[in-house]
């Protein structure tokens, strides 16, 4: 695929050393293995690479969600598509799913959620702060995906209108006060997900569930290790993360009063 | 949501002893907390629930695509959820992706990636065991997602005239064997996945992968923990699986002669 | 070396399948994979075999303090050898250290700390529970290691008089309840090491500790896992223990009153 | 205990701002909190505290082996406290034991087995390399334990003399290379301890492990994770170590013709 003027490039030198950029006319990135000169990569193809001043090469990568997360703007904690990937999967998130989330933040998660489900469904997302709704914003325009999204400044503790929501995605620091707000929004066996970075959090958020008529409650904490492979002397990396967060799941049920 | 003759359910009554069913007349389950009848389900609303006839309850919960990856009918080793959902962010899968599934197996994993690309995109998938072949395409049916999917008995090792593929996920004892044809039928800076359950395979997949015109190669593992959360005594369980596989990851580039 | 009447000995058939048992004349152990002539033992070598019955080698093992351990008689929670080897080497238990113990439970713990104080230091440790006394007795004396051990039945609640103690280690359900009545026990700059199973647990812990004049406090948690090594398919087992204790280390400080 | 001229203090502040020194009549240390006067602390007691220039507070601990091997001058990798203490337990070395360690470096692991075989025990060291049994000598002189130990400039593959060794640690890039010789040294059901690094080593010293009469082979990893604790808000930390070693585990058994 050819690369256009306004599209966005991974430019990958190394695993530590790549930029994502947008491909603009008379733009030069100065980097200290050289000067790259982003005119001259329009209309060469994803997957050749370009030298730069200093003759290093620069392959020109076509960015996925992925790197378009890894690479936000960020002024709140980011949520790691070690986690990212099990949430879509485990609450079910896909193409047509409508997702409530409670705390935009920076709007990461954001980001990740439009890009499932689009191109019809849709994600309504609460957040008190508009110093962060702003950078969430201008995140989503940059992944280019702000029209599967609507965004709310408000405090859901005051309620919300929204019903018949497939998935509620709460990234608060008190998760355990909008469990009410959240079943009223979800459908019948609806899931909710809470991102909990600590053991507390896990607790009194599993507990309100317990009883607030929420089933299949299941906590789990993920790792991942990078491997260093090489010929003969292959394994795991010296660091690695020890912990982001924990994640709460659950399903909505319908008490013989709602039925 | 209510419940029609022909839908799919997760009968749920604890973590432990949940079932998934198709909801058909005259159908009766017999379980050994009691008999369920499936005809009385037919009319109800997900999220409700229905007693066994020794007085158990059953909560009715909308099956997502985690539910049929865990409940599929296998023959091979599953691919855990942990797993699939980092696939699909670390490759940028989505809707309107195509994708090269080399090594079909019961058909797990062709599940997954067909309900991330589906409406727009497509899965192609190959496999050199007609028994699996025959096991996979039940299991997609049954996901209601074969549309999808085109299925291909043959040895890939044969050559493929697939091309422009935006994702390749390897699946096979021998990654590293099909590297070459999967550099062909990849887009440029397409991704590539491969299973790798032992340490020997991520040695020699990462290691062709440097030598055949791949970069960005990463090689993880994920771990998950469950955690159980009580009032004032919250730890993770005592059980864990240990291993499910390792995973390698590499963008395709392109040489000067092709570019 | 040479088995004697009364030694024990490992029989090793597998990793799965091995059992700890005392060398008597005339005694006969009956397994499913044939019966084990123990009077057949004396006067052989360890490292040498014998042949069941059925046909079956048997290894004669030289016993370990892990092996003791490991197959000691239980009626509470096991601790694990790798939690018992940190907490050797990062409290500094050695040949004569004086050490006290809160807690005794079935004695797995008191075995392992008196056999590496032996035979300069000596082990106080105190249970409320008579049963667990007993048990914990039995095991010493099996383990051939209770002249290193003083064993009290008292709730040291009610205060302790033992001091200048180099190392104090808590095993009780509520270790902060007891930091004052260690402190008072623990010479300057001794160690602390409470098992805490729970996170609540070592909240509590860490915080009490720290009010009352311990610094170095470091909370951890180990996990094993095990790898199968076979030519050119190696890698960890599937299944793990994921948790079984968290660890809290602290030194005790003297504060300028006591100075 | 009263702290002398000559005996060694662990200078505590926090847990990333802690030195290791010799106490000594005027000197001095210079650091970036203050002026630390080693003289003042002469007949202070262990677990008060000094000030330094600057007006913050050093707490004078005990050191344990644990300080030592965690301080010590290295130049080699050093082998961590986690695994050093499952080595001791699961090998079974204890006071009195006879312990071959092939690879001395620079003397850490010599250290710790020194600390533990004392005052019965004793352990042979092995190494190639008279830069690093400098190094090493000068560590164990440092902990005071230099006379449990006795130290070969010498290449193990020429064949050892040494017999009826309880247990044998190999630290080589290679330890497959000295199964034999070390089989020749250890008594009948002696136990052997290899530290491996990468998957390819365990995997080489396991094979060759099993066809040259070693039982009960176990290949494990150790990970360990710190938990930040506090009131309210615990969880684990963001960094940990992802990898120090992998261990391989056997025991010696005696065939036939050796019996």
């Amino acid at each position: 695929m050819e690369i256009s003027e306004g599209n966005y490039v991974l430019l990958f030198h190394t695993s530590r050393k790549k930029w994502l950029v947008k491909v603009e006319k008379e733009k030069k990135m100065h980097t200290h293995i050289g000067i790259i000169d982003l005119s001259a990569i329009i209309g060469m193809q994803y997957g050749s690479y370009i030298m730069t001043t200093l003759e290093k090469k620069i392959y020109l990568i076509e960015p996925t969600i992925h790197d378009f997360i890894m690479k936000s703007e960020r002024s709140t904690q980011i949520i790691y598509p070690k986690d990212l990937g099990f949430i879509a999967i485990r609450t079910g998130i896909q193409n047509g799913s409508r997702v409530l989330e409670i705390g935009t933040g920076s709007g990461a998660l954001t980001t990740f959620l439009a890009s499932i489900v689009k191109p019809n469904g849709h994600v309504f997302t609460y957040d008190i702060n508009p110093r962060f709704m702003k950078i969430a914003q201008k995140n989503l325009i940059k992944a280019n995906i702000d029209q599967y999204v609507t965004m709310h400044e408000y405090d859901i503790h005051n309620g919300i209108s929204l019903t018949e929501m497939d998935v509620a995605i709460v990234d608060l620091g008190d998760p355990w006060t909008v469990v009410e707000q959240v079943y009223a929004s979800l459908k019948g066996s609806g899931a909710f997900l809470s991102i909990c970075p600590t053991m507390n959090q896990v607790e009194k958020t599993a507990v309100t569930l317990k009883e607030n008529n929420f089933v299949d409650i299941e906590c789990v904490e993920l790792l991942i290790r990078n491997i260093e492979a090489r010929e003969g002397m292959s394994r795991p990396s010296m660091r690695m993360i020890g912990h982001t967060t924990y994640l709460v799941f659950a399903r909505k049920i319908i008490t013989l009063k709602d039925n």
